[in-house]
């Protein structure tokens, strides 16, 4: 077998074998073939797609260039959940404690943020005492004992998809559906989850910028998990403001303990109740959204999920005490109230835009090696379809440097469109993909 | 400036400005901009074209990678000649010294061969004493005063085609006709030359295998000239079978001085006198393709070509007394009749398949650092449309090792396409192509 020929035959359009791929794969990661072979035939792939065949071939050639994890000494059956990451997204910090206190069990390997504001791992790095890294026989003997276990990723989980990843990143590659897919289904594969739940965005502040992109990637997924004996659902969500009110790694812990408490922002809650019913519903604990919807709110209303949240916390080192006092937890020393030069109603709040402004407080990573800072970040005042009078507060800005303030207000000012006309209630989840097909609200 | 963005543009169907297009070429030539990078844009290219605007900026950027040769001080119009290539060809060496007995200058720069024979520079290195490699100063007196020089490529033309054809054959984005047509008018026009007769072959010995993509080719190969101002002539013809009779670096130098005594084989006959023709129209020397015929059958008739011949060999170094008694050639040690199994008409002769035999015996390279036999090779004793009896001899092989010439037989017999039936009067020069437009014959 030659790269040259696997090559050529996707160029013009055919249908890589089985074997094809995973040479490509096996030796792209071993380095017996050059970075220039593996961007023509990403280029290629780009240009004539790969069918459905091929792109849960690529998954498992992937899954296989490296480790895997294996869970079957978890009782029960363990979902995962993934996000294709959005501005203020803390839902996984939420979910965990939520379907863990509804008996499913719960293994999260999270990976650190590089962009807006920190992942999951570094959110929770911002809680003193709390570890990360823990041993393997730890981590699944937390989710035995809590029900509940969220780790950085350990050992050397898809190498494949590293290094595909990062030549795409260079060479105009990372947008085609299956190698979108392929990268994230992988991951979750080789994580050894049983059934997955997509959290798939789309707006202004996600990957995939509007709807038919986000129900087609949603569907890629299922399809690749379907063929590869993993159920999945895919929720597809709007992504055409922050979700909640807070960006910021601290900030965004604190609006996880107040959602665990009930207090939780409306858009927030209804996509945590939307994504953890499918989780209960995989998981077995649920026949229905009905059902399943019903549970969660008792569960939380019990104050079940709180205590859930304070278990795993323990669970991992954590000092449980900023749970009932949030003043215990790292805070900014500037606080500045963003103010509207407007009025009318809220249209949009530019995702993208307040990420930006929160990476240059410091609650995120320009590169691998900045250093986070956990206590700053924006907490919004007015989410989209609120009236807004001139002078009255758009966000609140947590800042530690005084010179980031003044760029960092008119970035957000800018990112609020304010409308004359009053705005129509907007979705907040588009629909639902999963292996009976697309169901959209 | 990124490169990012100009292949993200590439794929995304756009043009490239003058700018990208430079950018691209000096930064890649230099190893500013990895392989990785290059290759997903040439894929992309191949995918999204490049119009007529983007292959001369493309074009004029590869010259401009690296030196280019003043051939001002020579006096009258210089016309170049270049051959995509074929089994047998050995035009360059009619030509030349037929135009340039005709008072069109001709000075030539050849590369050496890599695949089934040498290159004109391998075959006039099969000339005792004759010199490739003089210094560029007696190059162009040699053409101020004979008329003619043939030599090896030197100094450091066109560096950035060198890098981008050796990514393109590994990555399967040699087939584009823009990236063809730039990567062989770069080279002609960093030589210097002020107009270009281009010899386009197609069929199975040739890189075009049909004759549609040889005229586009040869159109394109005629905008960019037209584009930068250089007069560019493409003549279409056929490689469906060997031209002449000989294939071989000594016995197609026989085969050139039987050409230029007047008993050429027809069809390398034909070809020179087409080529030639406009040679001499570009050159100044003659107004119409009947006129210029006229003078180089003249030329041939009078014996100055054959003379112009002796001349340029001897201002090189050659020894001419082979052109007289070409027994003084070395030649092969053993000589093998190739005989028919079959009765017919010859419909083909596999031109591939003879080049492929013609290697096998050594008369070209299979790396860059094989030695040429200069002896050995095949001559045809037959050609497309002759009448074959059972027994007869279809062609010679010239072995220096006797071990190559059984399976050498075998090629050849199997390379002859026998038919029941006559065969019709095929055609050699299928058409033109010039700033006029496109003439099919």
């Amino acid at each position: 077998m030659r790269m040259y020929d696997i090559i050529m035959k996707k160029r013009d359009g055919g249908e890589l074998s089985k074997e094809e791929i995973e040479y490509f794969v096996y030796n792209y990661t071993k380095g017996n073939i050059p970075d220039y072979q593996a961007s023509a035939l990403l280029m290629a792939i780009y240009f004539k797609k790969m069918n459905k065949r091929e792109t849960a071939d690529l998954t498992m050639a992937m899954v296989n260039s490296g480790e895997t994890i294996d869970l079957t000494s978890i009782n029960g059956i363990k979902v995962d959940k993934h996000s294709t990451g959005g501005v203020g997204d803390k839902t996984s910090l939420v979910l965990g404690p939520m379907v863990a206190a509804c008996e499913v069990p719960v293994a999260k390997m999270s990976g650190r943020g590089l962009g807006y504001t920190g992942g999951t791992i570094d959110k929770l790095e911002s809680i003193k005492g709390f570890s990360v890294e823990i041993p393997m026989d730890k981590f699944i003997e937390n989710v035995n004992t809590v029900g509940l276990s969220i780790v950085g990723q350990t050992g050397n989980l898809v190498p494949a998809d590293k290094k595909i990843y990062a030549l795409r990143d260079v060479t105009a590659t990372v947008d085609n559906i299956s190698l979108i897919a392929s990268s994230i289904m992988s991951k979750k594969i080789a994580s050894g989850t049983d059934a997955i739940v997509l959290d798939v965005k789309c707006g202004s502040g996600a990957f995939m910028k509007n709807k038919d992109d986000a129900f087609e990637l949603g569907q890629e997924m299922v399809d690749i998990g379907t063929a590869l004996n993993r159920k999945t659902v895919a929720v597809i969500s709007d992504m055409d403001e922050p979700l909640g009110f807070a960006v910021g790694n601290v900030l965004e812990i604190i609006e996880v303990i107040e959602t665990l408490k009930g207090n939780g922002p409306k858009d927030l809650v209804q996509l945590c109740l939307s994504l953890g019913s499918h989780m209960l519903i995989l998981g077995g604990k649920a026949q229905n959204p009905y059902e399943a919807e019903k549970l969660l709110k008792n569960i939380i209303e019990n104050g079940l999920a709180l205590k859930k949240f304070k278990e795993f916390v323990m669970a991992q080192g954590g000092d449980p005490s900023f749970i009932d006092n949030t003043n215990l937890m790292p805070s900014a020393k500037y606080i500045y109230e963003v103010k509207s030069d407007k009025e009318g109603f809220v249209e949009k709040i530019i995702a993208d835009e307040i990420g930006i402004a929160s990476l240059m407080l410091g609650a995120g990573r320009e590169t691998k090696e900045s250093k986070i800072d956990f206590g700053v970040g924006i907490v919004l005042n007015k989410k989209v379809g609120d009236s807004v009078l001139k002078g009255e507060v758009l966000a609140k800005i947590y800042a530690n440097t005084e010179d980031k303030i003044a760029p960092c207000n008119e970035k957000i000012i800018n990112s609020f469109i304010i409308s004359d006309k009053a705005i129509k209630n907007k979705k907040l989840i588009y629909g639902v993909v999963s292996d009976k097909g697309i169901e959209r609200y």
